[in-house]
């Protein structure tokens, strides 16, 4: 697998100085540690962060249910400004500013050339960054492929205005397009996380009629009414029977799975209209079930289809166009920001979904 | 082709009473004249007209520009009450509010099976009323296959609400999703007439970024500014030029040609990137020419594609879900409004474009 | 639901004369009766029955494993003469020779209209025949809305060169449409009986490379050979490891499930490269489990589509033309023929799977 | 335009040793000349030439119709094998055998992140070999983005087995693939040069029943029944007249322009269907007009598609396949072989279109 070559050797191509950066160290342990700046290959660029996140998987990550190796840089949202480029990298200038995907696809192998760039080089291997190398919570990270991966960030915007784009508006937005909505659609979402929230505001821009968001938090659940939402339905109170009730037992066009669970699966393939698609962007940890009667016994002309973020620079080209237009306004998703310096009281505010929380912005001075 | 035979006989149905309609005489010539009350053979329906409008396309029909049949009735955009049912028409009661679109397909031709309703029985085989037999500027109308043609209002949606469904933003819309507009496409609409606007809307709708809306009159620039355009245009000015300058060379992702002559189509082609596509729903009267540096030597991967009012009972119920759940209101297009016997009143004020007048409202008693 | 109307009412339709039919009367029960020959309503037709088959669907119902009512008619493919239309129904003549899908869609309904049309009226809805109202397992059966639903036949194609289309060769090939098989794709059908067959052909016809045909029997494995399958593998040798080994790990691109237990499809998703399509035809009589790590926690951009076969007159014609165009041949699949008086003996052969047997078509004089 | 960037200084990279290449002086003059062997930069790679052909495009070039600098070394369809990789290009050995297509998008750049990867980075700007850089009529050439436009060639085939699919067969296939063949689409190829034999072939493999191929050459009609075509016409005699009347009045899905001219152009568009779609990949040298008619006044759903020749190591790879699998080959294209010493002789031959030449294949020792 030649595009992991680089990869692998992190360790060496460290240089100069040393940095902070959130590393993982096992199960429930991680920290704020000195490592050196990383060092740019062929084909590679050097960030120097200046707003990062953090993000539920993140959250995975450190209580061990998703595994990464010991060592590794956590994160994978980041705008910064150039801090060295690679032989071969042109168009860009140190210091320019920039936005990364979470996802960084090489553009040039086998399954990129055939339009899965988010499955670069085999199964779900676009995701690198805070996942098989190093990431982004941290003063600098190394961006692979950086030609296919460094946006240029239009003066205007303001870090806090796209750092969303590189990955859950991304993912949700791509939760509505890979469900194909079509202008008058009824659409349901099955949680109201920040990727849901995403996936209701893709609906709303791709020409949704009726939004149904589905959530147990009332907080999430106005917020979604924010992002497009025209009815806003408690889990707890069998949002299926809601939904059928509500279009006449007709269900939806598109349902749209944001969490990862079974109920929420399951629920989102029981509204689903013959013929109907189900997209799911949620991450599954287990089995998934389909019930025969929501599956129609497989007569019924649905289609589940799941949807990794897409990534590169021309999707975060095109996101950004989104957000200068004044198409869409991410800022009310980042309700908290830290320093760096106190990522880990972040961490723990960002754990505990108290105050509001959805997502925390990090600063990096 | 058997499913034009009930087009034949438009007089043999025609029984109890008459009715005030707008027919044409020949180009030039048209007026009020007193008709029998249409009747309903096997499928049909004929509806109490209720609201009724004025259209381009009827200009040109009364101009001679458009050749029909002298004695037709005229006009395509109706709401109004179901009078009476043929057999076999189930599922609707008299006295039911309905909109009829514009085009009537039958839905079960070799051509509607295939997806191409408006293509019914044969090339633009699906526009009838108004074409191939008797139109609804009339206190009543037939509609032929009614099965699939009469779409019930939802009662708290005014006639006014709805009656625009029928053509222009059904045609305005397919010009957006004919184009296959994505979230952040860069998109222009060539020419701001009713049914431009509804493009803007509707790529608006979909998702576009920027959206350059173009034409010669100020006042309808300043609509299309309402209707979603990011940036409007005066056609005076080298629309190619302003275009490629604030698009850095790039061009637009999607050009809508909504006008149907030479500048038009040659400028939206010119402004097209490549692998762009240009959606034209402009009814051309003559040759058509392809310059060849827009068109990049056939080596461009661009698609030209056109579209015509797609119609259908199914159709009009995804466009009306748009308008009661609010993500549209097309009322400040209907500027003006009139009685039936008024209505050789409102067709000159129509052609003459003068007092802001975008579309002509007809009220039938 | 206005549509099914004219289903309920089979009994009040039939007037003179009797003829034969073969009826279901409770799991385990069916025989060959006399009923009264069927009447057309408005928009049906009556055909006389001249070549039908069995299929495994008839199987499951004769069991009482899909549930359909005491005194219904069965089977669902056939082709027959025109004896008789209803009102409104034109373009036939008496005597013509038609084929008539074992999917009725109504093409008027809002599913139809939204291009769902076997799902008419409501999930499963299209499937009529020898499902909800009589079938065609008879001298004469009634089709309703005959308009959609009545395919020509070309003189110089016989009975027995069409036949197939009704159902399996229809549904077979949508497993490959549905699969939105590409030039050189590489693609594995699971099962291969007459469905999995028609499945592989369709692969093949649609331009795939190496095609995998997996199945327990050896006879159908060779006959697969036949439909364009490239590599055969034994369901009981561990097919998901030999078609990972000979892909070099890479997996196929589309994966047909073809026969309707967890087996097969989860065979299907193990094998499925990311950004695949797994095509599902088969029909489930259970609930499934989707294993995890053949769904790649739902990241692995893949795509679960299932799809009943598609119905009337224009996909008949459609698939016509591919046999009066020699690009295929069904009648191998045709291993045995009865007459009527003698299908009890028929139903004993089919369900034995003996004598090689794949499909029995059914002589009607 | 940073992608250009490695274009500019092929000079710069020669080095070591010279070579024989075929290089373009100005109109009418180009010859075998010396050149240095080129030197790899930063994710080139230098192939060392095997087999090559002549193309219709080259002879505009040398003609003097298609622009190009003196100097350039014309060619682009070339098997060869790896002398030298540059910086960052893995996963590859020396000397191993590759195809390259005629088309080498870098698999990075906006256009091609966004899936047009033959307008990379800009209008036709993935086509470079033998247009914008040395070509490949030499015994060695550079490959620009190596990583994304080298494909391995396995063993068991032949060069001549896989060098048509370079250019010709992405080409022709392409035609098809844009036009949107289902499984018993009617299809017009209109000319039957060898891109459009292969068209024909592309049709046949993406299940057309009918294809009718238009040439007004007998011997390449010939070869076009070879290639898939159902029925041959002449046209010299009216092929819209034969065409509609062999498709009673319904013309043809799909129409493919293989040519590049006003006449075929034309007729495509008037045997198309309503709702049909012209897939053009002629190169056109003039402003084209669209007959009114043809057009149905822009009211017909029709579409025109242009698209380039589409190019990388996966469409390489995916392309083999078809060649491996068996379901095709196009060996019979390749009627005539010279060595490069004599290949002024082989252009001779090739323009003069004598002797049954369809391509010329050109080995190099």
């Amino acid at each position: 697998m030649p595009l992991l070559e680089s990869e692998k050797d992190d360790a060496e191509q460290l240089t100069s100085g040393t940095m902070k950066a959130v590393v993982f160290r096992g199960p429930g342990q991680f920290q704020l540690e000195a490592k050196p700046v990383p060092k740019a290959g062929p084909g590679d660029a050097i960030i120097r962060v200046r707003l990062t996140t953090i993000c539920g998987t993140d959250i995975h990550i450190i209580r061990g249910e998703y595994p990464v190796h010991s060592g590794l840089t956590i994160g994978h949202e980041a705008v910064g400004t150039i801090h060295e480029l690679g032989a071969g990298v042109t168009g860009y200038k140190m210091g320019q500013r920039v936005l990364v995907g979470a996802i960084t696809p090489c553009g040039q192998c086998e399954p990129c050339l055939g339009g899965h760039t988010s499955q670069c080089g085999g199964p779900i291997g676009g995701w690198r960054l805070g996942n098989t190398i190093d990431g982004v919570q941290a003063e600098y990270f190394r961006v692979p492929f950086a030609q296919a991966n460094l946006a240029a960030i239009p003066d205007h915007l303001a870090d806090e205005d796209v750092i969303l784009l590189a990955d859950i508006a991304s993912t949700g937005f791509s939760a509505a397009e890979s469900g194909k909505i079509r202008l008058g659609d009824t659409v349901a979402v099955f949680a109201q996380g920040p990727i849901g929230l995403c996936a209701t505001l893709g609906a709303r821009l791709m020409g949704a009629s009726e939004i149904f968001a589905i959530d147990t938090d009332p907080n999430r659940l106005k917020m979604s009414a924010q992002f497009g939402a025209t009815v806003t339905l408690s889990a707890d109170r069998d949002p299926v029977k809601e939904i059928m009730d509500r279009t006449n037992g007709r269900g939806v066009d598109v349902a749209i799975e944001a969490l990862g669970v079974q109920t929420t699966f399951e629920n989102a393939l029981r509204v689903l209209t013959p013929g109907g698609i189900l997209s799911s962007v949620g991450v599954y940890s287990g089995h998934l079930s389909i019930p025969l009667e929501g599956f129609h016994a497989g007569l019924a002309d649905q289609t589940i289809v799941t949807t990794l973020c897409p990534g590169g620079k021309e999707r975060m080209r095109r996101l950004m166009r989104l957000v200068e237009t004044k198409r869409m306004n991410l800022r009310p998703l980042l309700t908290h920001t830290f320093d760096l310096e106190n990522i880990l009281e972040a961490y723990k505010l960002f754990e505990s979904r108290q105050q509001g929380v959805l997502k925390v912005a990090i600063r990096v001075k």
